[in-house]
């Protein structure tokens, strides 16, 4: 069985997240979409909320789990047996900074190994940071996050 | 009438600043300096010191206009009649940033032009961030800002 | 009289060239849209067949006017009487290079000043090279290319 | 069935080749290396020997198949029945390449996803351009190909 | 006497960071590493450890001495006597970063000269931010900090 | 005694090497300026040219030697006794180039260590191929090389 954690904040899921899980599941059995959370770290949306959100995006995909978790990425991966972890890349820039985690996750545990999806090119100006900024000063974020979200934010 | 709006948090402005905004003059009938301004978030220097600094900096220049302003930039934009958003180009990590942020106002608002400017080769190293870093080690950042500040700073 | 050269081989145009283009008119009085030259470098396409193509996308556009030149294109821009340059920036690759060019035309004739416009989101993966490259393979290029040209190519 | 091309010049192929299709053969029930190859431009190795040192690499492995084709790369993929390519990123220089071409695809041929997987750290300075440069100036490649290659480079 | 400066704020110090001064060490007569400390940033590891970590790293070795001060790096430099400055480059990321602050460097004191030597590929991914977020998590760094501190981090 | 290469096509010498050059002489106690040649690409200007320029700059100055090779890089340090290799770091993008390289050099001889300095600001633009290319223009490069070529370019 092919499991992918796809590990994120997703604080809130975009637009360009849904896009790419969307494209990976033909290559898996699973997905298991995992919300990172930290002790000392709350984010702009509670978790609550944007776990409902992940859930009300794919409600009915058979093949997605959603979960939360604290600790390190990877060890929840081995703790799900998941060999595999999902990213999508946007810019040059994140690409940097994905390489130096992926290539520190596969010290840590081997055997995990991190598969790139290109974001879409009408979603590559889109990042939770944006949108989180753009709600922040009253605008509308609809246009950059799942139809399933329209009516909650 | 060709108006442009140069928005940032201009904490300090900077010599980068003040030359793409000279070398823009000519192309516009109007360039508003727009100081974007949070609740959440203050400034290094205050606000109305950013501002003076501003406007002494182009004190007689009959093309432009100082402003602040709170909410999303390109709502500002609107209510000042501006089609163009002016930015500087210092590095290519510069430019990928500038490019998420333009390609969500285009979004955002219709019709609304970011025209991107480059930094001169002598300013490439100076950004707000460094002067205020420089600044709060008790260093001598005039050479960085321009003239008209250097017996305020 | 503000007038712009957009400067390049446009071997061919792109959709992203004809969308900056279009965008950059309204800032302007006249873009002279200008294919440089060399003796020892000949395109893909045949110059004529290429200055035939922009024509055809600007046809009855008042302010465009489509020019061939060798040498200098700061000589060239000297010689028209133009004080600006367009240049599109697709990523952050091309801001270096367009930034080494930019720099030194800067230092080669005071007084020009090149301006850069985005390209488009879905024009971000479109470059004239990789429409050759296609082209070549046998593929069919209508999509990267303007309406204008679809029956000529 | 999941069918994924590995298309590539491979003049000659690397270690750094090698290591992303073995890391990418547990998601895929085939792997097709594909050496595309133009009319206009030969290689530096002849065709007939980039193919058998990859054959010699990958023997006995019975998920891979090598081929070669003219053409467009998608037009093969389809023929071949694949819905995935695989491509490797090394640098940030590398990924705005790679994503241009993966857009391109994504544009001419509906349903071919290109997945990307990391190069390995002690693999990331190695390019086959860069091999045939310490090739031709005679030194020792042998420490960037494969084992299964010692023999014959 | 040549003397370097490596200032940081090796928190903590890194596997990539003790590659380079040890690689730095033929070309200098005197390696000062300094940790820069600021009154309202604390770091995550206290400073006494931070310091303790890296006098048993390089104990014994002669030409070093370890520091640390508060202001500019480049007083510091001046009152040590040291016209050098050492920094690792680990991606084109770290590199655009380092040439601003090199750059200011050299408007702030005149004479001061960086030196920037490669992380090696097997530490790239390897930053002291990192090291911190995988401790954070209760993961094990010791692969990626040097021998000496295997026992108290 | 502490040697230094500082291989390139110098094709031609510009003011960003003579600068770099005449910075890292406090450094070593030699450096050689070596221009590394190919039987199958001759340069844009004749080899012989290239040295004498490099010779007219470097005139008088006791630390200098001046040198062309064939081969490898590395086998050329190693029978000059070079432990170092000098490079200039202009962008992000050379940047990427240049690690490759490094690296790879590191990889083909032990104990060879590259080390990097910024070009000055004022000389970022500047790349021997643009110097050629305005060249190439009829355009005049005289403030893009050292003084003491000014007659003879």
């Amino acid at each position: 069985m092919k499991t992918a954690v796809f590990p994120g904040s997703f604080d809130p899921i975009t637009l360009g997240h849904e896009s790419i899980i969307r494209r990976a599941l033909p290559l898996f059995d699973k997905i298991i979409i995992a919300i990172g959370t930290n002790i000392d770290k709350t984010g702009y949306f509670p978790l609550e909320r944007r776990l409902d959100w992940i859930r009300s995006v794919f409600n009915g995909v058979e093949k997605i789990e959603i979960a939360n978790y604290t600790g390190l990425t990877v060890d929840f991966c081995k703790e799900k047996g998941a060999d595999f972890m999902i990213r999508g890349l946007r810019t040059s820039a994140d690409f940097e900074f994905e390489r130096s985690v992926a290539q520190v996750n596969m010290r840590l545990v081997q055997g995990i190994e991190t598969i790139f999806f290109l974001t879409q090119p009408e979603h590559v100006m889109i990042t939770s940071s944006i949108v989180r900024e753009v709600h922040k000063c009253g605008g509308d974020v609809r246009q950059f996050v799942p139809q399933a979200m329209h009516n909650s934010i």
